[in-house]
Order: C-alpha cells, then sequence, then structure tokens
C-alpha cells in the first residue's frame, strides 16, 4: 500500500518537543502532497529504562522491524549516566542499530550560511564545505568481543576490533554509490600502516573501486584526516570509514561546520528502511522549555523522504522552506545571535509549515 | 659522568638537513654551558631498509639503548608505503618505542604569534591555546594481537585492544605530574560508554584522582573530544589518552594550531631517558633543497634538555632564541607569507645560533 508507517520515538531530553515539530511537518506533507503516514510511538533510551526497566523494550523493535523508517529524537542524559551497562541509554542505541541491521549511518556535514559566523573556522577555509561522512555502525570494536581478564599487571580489559569482506564491502559500495550522485570523490579513511582490519579494509576497497571508475578515490590515514578536515574541509566529498574512526570525524566534520544543531543523520540497512535523527544531543539542560530547535529533526524527515519512501519533491519542500524561514531571519536561541527576538521550538515548527 | 651521550637518527626526507641543525645547537650549547655530549649516528627507518634489510637494525637499537636520549629527524615516505609490514619505516617506528619502553609521549600543542594566521581557525578561538597531549604509546589496538580467518562472510581481520591496570596507571599519574606543573587541568578522554579497555581506564583515573587534590579532572569522550578541541581550544590544559585516540586527536591538536611545522614531542619511558622529534613528517616532496624548516627539531632538543637532562635554563635559551629570530622576522619557506626572502635551512639554524 501506499501507507507508510513511521515508528516515532520521541527519547530524552529535548527529543519529544523536537519530534513534535517534525510530525507536525509530516501532518502538513499529507495535506500537500496526499500522502498517509501511519504513526506509532515507543519508548527508547533513558524514559524506557525508567519505565520499562531497559533502553530497547522488545516491544519498541517490534514497532520499529514493522515500519518503513523510524525517526528518532534524543536519547540520553546525566540521569542514567552512571548506570550499569544494561540500564545504558547507548546500550539501546547499540542494540537498535544491529538489531534493525543499520550497518550505515550517512551523517551530511554542510555549512547554512546564516551559521557561518557560528563555526570556530575562518568563513574562507570553510566555503563550500558540503561533505558526507558514511560511516560503519554495527561492526568494529563496537561489537566485538569484550572482556577482562587478570594478568601479572594488575587487571587487563580487552575489547576486539573486527571485519570481513562482506561488511567492509557493502558499506564502501554504498559510499561508492553517494559519491557518484555527488562531486564523485571518496577519501577512505583507515590506519592501514597498523591495523589488519585497516588493511583489509583498503584491499577491499581497492578491489572494489574499478567497478567504479568515474569516482576519484583517495586513502587517508585516520590521523591526517583528523587534520586535514581543519586544513581543507572544502576538499572532501564522500569519507568512508570504520565504525571508531567514523564517530570520531563525524562528529569533527560536524562541529567545524558551526551547524551542529542544524545537521541529520540517516541509519540505513539493505534496502530502503531507515532510522533518521539529528546529530544533536538530549540536551537536558533545556528541556521542557520550549527553547530546543526543531530544525535537525524536521531535516531528518527530508532526508527520510528522500532516502526511504523516495519523495524528492516533498524532501526538497522541506529544506527549501528550513532555508526560507532562516533568510527570512527567524530563529532559535541556539542559532540567534540576538537574544531579543527568538522563537520557541514550536513558532520555528510554525514557521516552516507556513513556509511550506 | 656528566657526558650525555645522544642517539642521533637522521632518518628519511627532510630528516638529514633539520637534524644536522639540531646538531649545531647542540655544539653551542657545549660552548655556552660547557656541556659534554657525545653523539652517535644510527640507521633507522626508509634508509635502514634500504642499507640493512630491516627499519630497525639491532646496532641501532643497541645504540638507543645505550644513550641518555635519542633525536629523531623523521622517518618514511611513500618509497616504502607498499612494502610489506616488515619492510615499513613505521614498524622500526613501533618496534622502537616498544624495545625502549616509550610508553609516553607528550606532544605540546601551542600557538606562535608569527603562526597565528597560518591556522584556519578564528584568531580569537586559538587565542590562549597552550595544551598538551599525553598519549599512552606502547598498548592498546597498536601492539594487541593481529590477526586473519576466514568466516562464511569471506576473510576477517581481527584487532585486539588491551590495557592493564599497570599501564594505564602510569601513564595517568604521569600527565597528573604534568598537570600540576601547568594549569592544574586534566582532560581524561576515552569511550568508556562503548569499550571495556576505557571503562577500565575510566575506573583508574578516579581511583588515582584523590591523590592529586589540586588537580581539575574531567572525563571526555572521545568523539566529543574531537568536537571541543574545534569549539574550545584554549580551555584544555592537559589531555591524556589511549594510544589510538591519542594518534587522532594529537594529530588534531597540532594542525588547529597552524604551527605544525613548529612543533616537537617527546617520548618517555620511566626515568629520564627520551626519544625526542619534531611532529612534522619526513616531507619527501623537499627533501634535499635546503628549504625545510629545522625550528621543530631544533625545539626538540630544548624538550630534550629540559625533560631528560634536567638542562632547564639552556633549553629556555633555546626557546628564546627561536622566539626572537622569528620576531627579528626571520622565515624559512613553509611560515614565509612573502616568499620573497627566505631563510635556507641552514641560514635559519645559523640565525638561532647567532641569536643565542
Ligand atoms: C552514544 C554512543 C554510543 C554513540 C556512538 O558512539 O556511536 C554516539 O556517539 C553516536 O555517534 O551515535
Ligand atoms: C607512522 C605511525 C605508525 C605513527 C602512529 O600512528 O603512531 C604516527 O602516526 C605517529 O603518530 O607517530
Amino acid at each position: 500500500s501506499d501507507i507508510k508507517k513511521i515508528a516515532v520515538i520521541d527519547g530524552d531530553g529535548i527529543g519529544p518537543e523536537v519530534v513534535a515539530e517534525a510530525k507536525k511537518v509530516l501532518r502538513k506533507t499529507e495535506e500537500l502532497f496526499g500522502y498517509q503516514f501511519e504513526i506509532e510511538h515507543g519508548l527508547f533510551g533513558g524514559i524506557a529504562i525508567d519505565e520499562k526497566g531497559t533502553p530497547l523494550p522488545q516491544e519498541t523493535l517490534e514497532m520499529c522491524k514493522n515500519s518503513d523508517a523510524v525517526l528518532l529524537g534524543a536519547v540520553g542524559g546525566p540521569k542514567w549516566d552512571n548506570n550499569s551497562k544494561e540500564l545504558r541509554p547507548e546500550t539501546g542505541l547499540l542494540g537498535i542499530r544491529k538489531e534493525l541491521g543499520l550497518f550505515s549511518n550517512i551523517r551530511p556535514a554542510v555549512v547554512f550560511d546564516c551559521l557561518k559566523e557560528a563555526s570556530t573556522l575562518k568563513p574562507e577555509v570553510l566555503d563550500g564545505t558540503d561533505l558526507i561522512v558514511v560511516r560503519e555502525l554495527t561492526g568494529g570494536i563496537y561489537f566485538g568481543e569484550k572482556f577482562r581478564r587478570n594478568t601479572e599487571f594488575g587487571e587487563e580489559a580487552v575489547d576486539t576490533c573486527a571485519y570481513n569482506v562482506m561488511e567492509v564491502e557493502r558499506i564502501v559500495r554504498q559510499a561508492f554509490e553517494i559519491a557518484k550522485t555527488r562531486r564523485k570523490k571518496l577519501a577512505s579513511v583507515d590506519k592501514a600502516n597498523v591495523l589488519e582490519s585497516s588493511r583489509l579494509w583498503r584491499e577491499t576497497v581497492n578491489r572494489l573501486a574499478p567497478e567504479y571508475p568515474d569516482v576519484e578515490l583517495e586513502h587517508v590515514l585516520v590521523d591526517n584526516c583528523a587534520m586535514q578536515l581543519l586544513r581543507r574541509p572544502s576538499s572532501f566529498d564522500v569519507i568512508v570509514t570504520e565504525n571508531m574512526f567514523g564517530d570520531i570525524l563525524s562528529d569533527e566534520a560536524a562541529m567545524l561546520t558551526g551547524s551542529i544543531g542544524m545537521l541529520s543523520s540517516a541509519s540505513l540497512g539493505e534496502g530502503s528502511f531507515g532510522l533518521y535523527e539529528p546529530v544533536h544531543g538530549s540536551a537536558p539542560d533545556i528541556a521542557g522549555q520550549g527553547k530546543a530547535n526543531p530544525i535537525a529533526t524536521i531535516l531528518s524527515v527530508a532526508l527520510m523522504f528522500k532516502l526511504s519512501f523516495g519523495y524528492q519533491k516533498a524532501g526538497d519542500l522541506i529544506e527549501k522552506a528550513v532555508k526560507n524561514v532562516l533568510d527570512y531571519g527567524h530563529r532559535t536561541g541556539d542559532i540567534s545571535t540576538d537574544q531579543t527576538n527568538v522563537l520557541s521550538t514550536s513558532q520555528m515548527g510554525d514557521q516552516i509549515i507556513a513556509a511550506m
């Protein structure tokens, strides 16, 4: 059928507030384009720990599995930071990625003109920066065997980082495909001068490369990449890397745009299913005060439309509405230089809907 | 005796040129302070692969072990990049660290006034940035078991990251001690929300912290640290972290200062022995042309004086001479905005000696 099922997870902190605005946008597109969305809600993260005793309740997982896409607000907060591993929001996050087979995390790092000044980088360095980090999300040291043992030097903790050819191939192919639709440059990031898993990674990339002759490939060592992102951010197009390196580099890339509060992300598996969420965190300090900026979550809906539903036009419309509202000068507190006339979370949502 | 034995390793690329200037500085301090240095040379890195068939010949290792400190130029280059593991310069680097017990890599990231403009960060963000990354250098995923095996998903490569309490304690104590001599702030960086080795790391840091009540401790997740280095570099004082995270973050920190061509580093073990080297690489593209900047290597000598020999005054003098020469306007090509009147490598060395 043409009814799309969306599993909505408010999560913690500002999650419920920003998701509420994204839902308004979903409803608006039903009106404008005749789409039909069936929205279900599930508990996840800190609130699920409080109410269900686990960060990822079985019914939430089932709900996600039975949906066409998931929209996630934000999870976590200091309240749960000192919990034991099984009772931490992060454990739910790792669990949902693995259970839903979301092996690819797509993080566009773009500069919003109105936020250029918010970056700590010089504007001329930032000019033209528009990159995507494609991070492997269900392998590597995140999911390898972990244990402790006693040694003559005291207790020892061990983590294992493993990658097999299939895992590397599927993420690298996806990155090549994305690069093909863009500026046709792919930087594969590894630490092949030290790690065996990076050597397998690089061999695999080199084996696939001839299938993508129109994409210019470079191998960049992770330490060098951390430098080059600072030195020449605009020269990157698509960056593909393993889980741990991707965690670090995608955050660095997001921060250097100055637009971190506006960035959306997609986590994808095989097929069109995906989980969409803002890059920013749950900001418990401003939760419940109507101060949060809903734009990153609204742009996550646009990404969902494009990547999971094939609703290109509606996705474009949302992005354009956001741009217009910003061009008009509307701001939430986090992106305002002049704190006298800022919009609340719901006012910003309303403006975007009006602009659509 | 009061004769200090220094093992000098020219290495590859610009290594011999920059080391030659550092040796002039060593000789100058003999003249000025009555010191006596016994300098021995050894082959290491790419040149050792070419001449001896191994990046770390046994006689070089012995020479280092019999010395009070090691001065290293730079190693590596594209010539050896596709060699098998045993015939790569990096393998020599990892070997020398392990064999000499250099478990601690100290990387000051400071901003040289005359180079402030070279940074891609806004000057006002950079203001006051003066931090040290203390990186664990002989443990973690760099030195853990590595292997390949076959799986139903194709070949799999495995790396192991292990840390025991002793390894964490010694590096963390060193970082606390360094912080005590500075602004008394320590950021311990880990990924305790995911890695078992990070959880052991954090427990150990927390257990030691009460012994350093005057040092303000914060725990920072590695992804967040990659962001905060960009956001608020001047707020960091000492950062301590494990090997792989330290590799990435120390390069990010160095690059954001804009002064990477001027930064020195020390690798230390127990006791006063240390290996000193510039942070920059071997720059094969300009090797042999007298274009290299010798300042980072000369400042590595200053670091050696202070950390290994207790020659505080001579170390200060070298640093001051460098500052004066820069203030006077002398530049090598890499740090000059006006390419008309740049000094050669040896001219820069001569100016620094004259200023001493
Ligand atoms: C919360 C944490 C487990 C998670 C990760 O490291 O993957 C987060 O940093 C992210 O990037 O989504
Ligand atoms: C060359 C490489 C093995 C080395 C490392 O990763 O330690 C280098 O990047 C460094 O930081 O000294």
